[in-house]
């Protein structure tokens, strides 16, 4: 008999980023005096905020007595910080939520990883086509893969915006501002995946991780500004982009009471507390250190400090978009989003503008055919970099023959 | 058709540290005045040792300047980590490991309960009885239950030996030193589980988390000590009590690349590969700080301060085993593990003399049955209190009729 999960084996051997870095680290061992400049993974430069470094401060120092010591802390996160973003997030929006239904997380890599736990083996998941490879390589180690995954493509031909099926899906994913393409969903958009999941009975898992990047006053931050969602959707969120945190690791979940599936005799079961049985199971709460700096961002100076930094990488974003259009490139994105989708010159596939960036600019972008046979043709940028950085990198695209 | 993992549906309703959270909450309503002292849960009380402090307040710095700044590191660890592990606690004890054989997680719980995803569906896997629960419901969740499950009972009149298995079971997990009986296997008696596993073609999965509790010095701390074992052994390590880890969040997993699984086919797989690569697509890395916190402690003052607090605990569970004896009651472990087992005195069933405990000596323990059938009839203390509330809970036992 197996003994291995041979669902790992149907896997591509590699996660794209590592592919990535392993193609960069070889030009870098035969040309070390490049200069090379990442536009590729989406990691943030900009150091974390003052208040949230005192408030790591602060916690750290609680820590070192043991009348202020802090042990395990609930599972599923600190009432302070599900507190904060209840008022602090949601309210404002219009959104009402019970802090029972926000689980604290490790970051939203984990948690929309994870999720696909909770839903039947045999249940078909859509993607929107390009996707973050995490959607379906969850689902592939647990089989789901072939006819059970259905790829949605968006591309510049329909805008960007995955049409609604004519088939019953039963679970899907929708990230937005999207990644990898920048592009968003109006309300009425997204009014409409609602209408479809609950007319079909499904679930949407809406990863909102760039939410703080919209600059659009009429694009939704959170899927349940949108009628019916409490009824048929999650939605994970990200400290990562939005503060900085991606080595601090701190994101969240929502899971609402009204939301359910259904069983194989027709019960309906909340999946809030099986998400809670889930966490209480396979993991044990975020770092103290990390729920207190993320509860530092909704301070006043928190939030005054985040937005700052926020803007900062939204003007690479504009700069990137400007110029890039100017040279002439199909460029989308980079409006209500930190990412750049950039169709490539006639003649180049994605691994092929790749190489050419990296060989010729010292730039490197990420293939936009990693994620998704419908990203074939384009390469994505992040709007991540230092203002120097970001300059150098247009300049050097700029002297570049395509 | 269902959309719901209709296993989660087949768990008990609850996790039993939340059982036993809600009992004690009722009672606490009922009686404001009740001075409660919990031996139950095993959460630490001692603040983390100043030199992680001090790691972690540095690393903080870092975090605040652009310059030294740390965004995504590797989902798999830093080797900064990985090779303080190599030389300070593998190496010493003749155990060579490569730094990618070492996965830094955030904690043991997650590594436990996400490991079996690397393992067939159909897989039989075995657990001594009493057990983590974590081992068995991470297993439900998976859909493997009722008979693939094979439960080894340990209790006073096999001296909480598991005997080796006559029949092949796929998976076997091992807790040593043992949560909950506080008991240790010797070389010897771990060499027969290892060439079972070599014999059978069985994977052990070995939960070291306790090994620094160990005071005797013929007691392995690793199963790596142990011939065969890296071609047959995964192994979990925890920060968690060693230092006072439980609000911190992290702990490491080892891999070797010698073992190896065989599929439907024949073909070998290396797990090393798959741990890689569940781990880079649904988990993004440990805090950075977390990191730093946890290479402290092989620092030559991190070592000294964390004996001393773990001198501190088993300072406890010295005091627990002789005063318990001197009452008469038959106690285990307590003497290479932070936990005693003791057998209910007669007429008590574990949950009876739980409430008996709460409601006479408002001493909080854990019901021994809620770590399985075996368990009827014992009672966990944890070690971890101060000892000022371990004296205390103790004159209280001492003045109780049973």
């Amino acid at each position: 008999m197996s003994l291995v999960n041979e669902n790992f084996l149907l896997l591509t051997p590699n996660y794209l980023f590592a592919d990535i870095a392993q193609k960069v680290s070889a030009y870098k061992a035969l040309h070390p005096e490049a200069d090379i400049i990442s536009l590729g993974i989406g990691d943030v430069t900009q150091p974390l905020c003052p208040a949230v470094i005192e408030a790591m401060h602060r916690a750290t120092d609680e820590m070192a007595s043991a009348q202020t010591f802090r042990g395990y802390g609930p599972e599923c996160g600190y009432d302070f910080l599900r507190e904060a973003i209840v008022h602090n997030h949601f309210l404002p929006r219009g959104v009402q939520l019970s802090i029972d239904e926000i689980f604290i997380g490790d970051g939203a890599k984990s948690d929309t990883g994870n999720i696909q736990e909770l839903i039947h083996h045999d249940c078909v998941i859509g993607v929107t086509d390009p996707v973050y490879p995490v959607y379906v390589d969850s689902n592939a180690m647990a089989g789901r893969a072939g006819a059970n995954v259905v790829y949605m493509p968006c591309n510049a031909e329909n805008n960007f915006v995955p049409q609604i099926p004519d088939r019953h899906i039963d679970v899907i994913y929708l990230c937005y501002p999207n990644n990898p393409t920048g592009t968003v969903l109006t309300a009425q958009q997204l009014q409409q995946w609602v209408d479809y999941a609950l007319r079909n009975d499904s679930i949407i898992l809406y990863d909102a991780a760039y939410q703080a990047f919209i600059t659009d006053p009429s694009i939704p931050h959170s899927i349940y500004e949108i009628e019916g969602a409490r009824k048929c959707a999650i939605e994970f969120h990200s400290y990562s982009k939005t503060a900085g945190f991606t080595g601090v690791r701190c994101g969240y979940t929502i899971v609402p009471h009204e939301l359910s599936a259904t069983t194989g005799d027709n019960r309906r079961i909340p999946l809030n507390h099986l998400w809670e049985r889930r966490q209480c199971t396979k993991f044990n709460g975020t770092s103290y250190i990390s729920q207190r700096a993320a509860e530092a961002i909704y301070t006043p100076e928190g939030k005054e400090q985040v937005r700052k930094t926020i803007g900062y990488y939204m003007q690479n974003a504009h700069h990137m978009l400007a110029t890039l259009r100017s040279l002439g490139h199909e460029v989308y994105g980079g409006e209500n989003a930190p990412y750049l989708w950039m169709r490539t010159p006639e003649g180049y596939s994605s691994w092929q503008y790749f190489d050419h960036l990296l060989h010729n600019a010292h730039v490197v972008c990420t293939p936009g055919v990693g994620f998704g046979p419908s990203g074939e043709g384009y390469v994505r940028f992040t709007a991540f970099g230092t203002h120097e950085s970001t300059a150098k990198a247009l300049k050097r695209i700029k002297e570049l023959k395509n």
